[in-house]
C-alpha cells in the first residue's frame, strides 16, 4: 500500500483549529516512548503542571491534562461536577454553548438556558437577573466562542457566581495562551481547554483545572460519578501525591508535545505570546477591511484569535474555500449551526498568529475572490 | 529551563504496555497536521478503517478509533450500549474484567459479576449455567487479561452469547495484533482495543468495531447516551456516511501514527505478526525456566504477548525493576490488584515481540537476580 503520510504537505491552518503546531513540536512527539509509571515520565508530568500553573494563571494543584480532546474536556468538567437534579445554569451564544447545554441535561440536571445572540457577547446585567432569580449550583460559559468569534466577560461573569456562590465552569478551548486567563483572579472553579488551539500542539488533549472548592464538590457528592474514565477523583491519584496510581495509560507522547509546546509559550512569555496575536489580528481587521470583507463581532467582543467574517453575497462558500485549500495550501474554517455558509472563520492561533501567515492569506483571498 | 525531553533515552518498553513502537511510528507522528476535515485527512480515515476491518477480522463498517486510550474504548462500549436497568454478566479473572463492572455499575445496570481465580481462564461451562439460570441483554469479557497474562476462550463465549441472543462486549485491547481476534466468526458486538499493545503505537487511541446489532440497539435506546463525547449516533456521522458532521476534533497525530503502524502490520502480514509474538514468547518461557523462574498461567491459558511470573521468595520487586531499569533500559511491568508485589508481567508486544529483545531482557535478569 502507498504511504499516504509521505505526500501529506503542511497546509497553512487558519481555521478554527487545529493550528500550525510549532516545529519543535512536531520533533517533541517522536521523543522515545516511556512508561506511564517511569520516574522520567512523572517528572515531564509535574512540568506540565507548573507550567499549566502558568498559563492558567491559578495557584491550584489540580491540573490535569485530560486524555481526549478539548470536547472530552467539557465532558470532564461537567460530569464530575454536576448530580442528578442539581440546578445548572448554562450561558449560551453559539455551538459550544449548546454543548454544554447538551452535556448537561444528558446528565439529568435541571438545567436552564440563557441565549444571547449569536455574535454578541454575554451581558453581565442579564446574568444578575438570572442569578437573582433562582439559586443555582453551577453557572457554565464559554470564554472565547469558537464558532462566532466572541470574547465573553468572564471575569464580570466570575464576579456575580462568586457572590452568589455558585460553581463556575469556563470553556478556555480557545482562549487559553491566545488572550489573558485569570482562573484565579476570576473565580473559576473549572476550566478546560485544547492543546491544538493557542498552544500551538496537535490535538489530543484536553488541559483542565479545578479549585479546591471543586474538588470539595467532587469529593462530596452523593452519587459515583457516571464516567469512570473521567473520574477526578482516581486520576488526581495519578497526577498527583506520592502514590502515582495507575489509573489508565496516559497519551505519552501527546504529553511530550504538550510538554514542548508550553515550553516555548512560557519562553516567549505569555505577555509577547498575547502580544503577538493582537498584533496578527489587527493587522487581519485592517487587510479585511481593504478586501471589502465585514466582520461579524463588534470590536469591542471580537477575539483576536478567532475572526468570523460575513461571506460577500453571490460568493460560493465551498469552491472558495476549496480553492484556498488546493491552490494556496490555506485552510480556512466554514460556518458552524446557525452560521453555516453564512461565516468564514479565520484562526489566528499558537504559531498561526503571525503577520507573514496573514499576509499569505489576504493575497490568496485577493486572487480567488476577484 | 532545560528540556527534559532531549535527555530520554529509548527503554526497551517490556512491560504491560505501552509497548516499543515502530521506529516509522515515530516518524508518522511528525506528518504535518491537517484540518480534520480536510480531504486528505478523510483519506487517512477511511484507510485506517480498512486496516483495522482486516486485523479484527470483520466485514463491520462501524469502526472507529476513539479518541483516548483504552479505558476510553471500556467506556464507550459500555455507556453506548447499557441503559439504565439492563441486565448485564460481566466474566471476571483480573483486573480489566473488575473494571468492566466498575463502569457497568456506574452506568445504573443490574449487573453480575462471574469471577474465576486470578490466573486461571474463564470456563464456558460455568457461563452457559449462569445463561441458562437469567437472561442477560449484556454478556462482557477480557480477552487478554493483561493483569494476568490470562488468555480467555472468547470464541467459546461467543457461541453461548449467541445462542442465548446476548449482546456480546469483548476487551481486545492486549490481544489486538498479537493473536487471532475473530470479532465475525466469534459473534462479537462489540470489541475495543489499544493503540499501545500489540499495534507498537504510543497509547492514545482506541480501536472499537461495533456490529450492526450493536447499532441497533444504540441507535433505539430509550434514553439518550449519557456521555456526548463518545455518543457513537454522532461520532459515526464524522467517522462513515458521506456528510462527515464535525463532532469532536480528532486527535489527527496520533491518527498518523495509527495509520502507520497499521501499514507495518498489514504488510509484515497477521499470520507472520502472531508468529512472531509467539516465537518471542516461547523463548522467553524456555528462558526462564532456565533461570529457575515459575510462569503464573497454565500453559493452556497463556498469552504470549504477557507473561506472569511469580517474584521468586526473599527477591525484592521494587529494585529489581528499578535495577532494571536504570542500569539495562529495560521496563517489566508490577503486579496489579491482587498480584501487586508477587508478580512481575513481562510484554512482548508489537515491535517488543522479537527473540533479541527477550534475550536482552534474560542477559540482565541473570544480572540481577545473583
Amino acid at each position: 500500500m502507498n504511504n499516504k503520510l509521505h505526500s501529506i504537505k503542511e497546509i497553512l491552518l487558519m481555521g478554527p483549529g487545529p493550528s500550525l503546531p510549532y516545529p519543535e513540536v512536531y520533533d517533541a512527539l517522536g521523543t522515545p516512548t516511556l512508561g506511564h509509571l517511569d520516574p522520567k515520565f512523572i517528572e515531564i508530568m509535574d512540568d506540565i503542571k507548573a507550567m499549566l500553573k502558568v498559563v492558567f494563571n491559578t495557584e491550584s494543584d489540580v491540573i490535569i491534562p485530560v486524555s481526549g480532546t478539548g470536547s472530552c474536556g467539557m465532558e470532564a468538567a461537567l460530569v464530575n461536577l454536576i448530580e442528578p437534579g442539581d440546578s445548572v445554569l448554562v450561558l449560551e451564544n453559539g455551538v459550544f454553548g449548546q454543548r454544554q447545554y447538551e452535556i448537561a441535561s444528558r446528565l439529568h440536571a435541571d438545567v436552564d438556558i440563557l441565549s444571547f445572540p449569536w455574535g454578541t457577547a454575554v451581558v453581565p446585567d442579564e446574568v444578575e437577573k438570572a442569578l437573582s432569580k433562582k439559586k443555582y449550583k453551577i453557572v457554565s460559559m464559554v470564554h472565547a466562542e469558537t464558532s462566532t468569534g466572541v470574547c465573553n466577560p468572564a471575569g464580570a461573569i466570575g464576579e456575580l457566581t462568586h457572590s452568589h456562590g455558585c460553581c463556575y465552569i469556563l470553556d478556555t478551548v480557545t482562549s487559553l495562551g491566545g488572550i489573558p486567563v485569570e482562573i484565579d483572579k476570576w473565580h473559576v472553579d473549572a476550566s478546560y481547554s485544547g492543546t491544538q488551539k493557542c498552544l500551538a500542539c496537535p490535538p489530543g488533549l484536553s488541559p483542565l483545572v479545578l479549585s479546591s472548592k471543586a474538588m470539595e464538590i467532587i469529593r462530596s457528592r452523593k452519587t459515583k460519578i457516571p464516567n469512570w474514565y473521567l473520574d477526578m477523583n482516581l486520576i488526581t491519584q495519578y497526577w498527583g501525591g506520592k502514590q502515582r496510581a495507575y489509573h489508565h495509560t496516559a497519551p505519552i507522547n501527546m504529553l511530550y508535545g504538550l510538554y514542548q509546546s508550553l515550553l516555548l509559550v512560557t519562553e516567549e512569555t505569555l505577555a509577547a505570546v498575547y502580544k503577538r496575536h493582537l498584533d496578527a489580528h489587527k493587522f487581519l481587521v485592517d487587510e479585511l477591511k481593504e478586501l471589502g470583507l465585514d466582520m461579524v463581532v463588534e470590536e469591542a467582543y471580537r477575539l483576536p484569535m478567532l475572526n468570523s467574517i460575513w461571506i460577500p453575497s453571490g460568493v460560493d462558500d465551498k469552491s472558495i474555500r476549496s480553492r484556498l485549500l488546493n491552490e494556496f495550501f490555506i485552510e480556512i474554517g466554514a460556518g458552524l449551526g446557525k452560521f453555516s455558509g453564512k461565516v468564514w472563520r479565520i484562526g489566528l492561533m499558537g504559531n498561526t498568529a503571525r503577520k507573514e501567515n496573514v499576509s499569505k492569506l489576504i493575497r490568496a483571498l485577493h486572487e480567488v475572490l476577484k
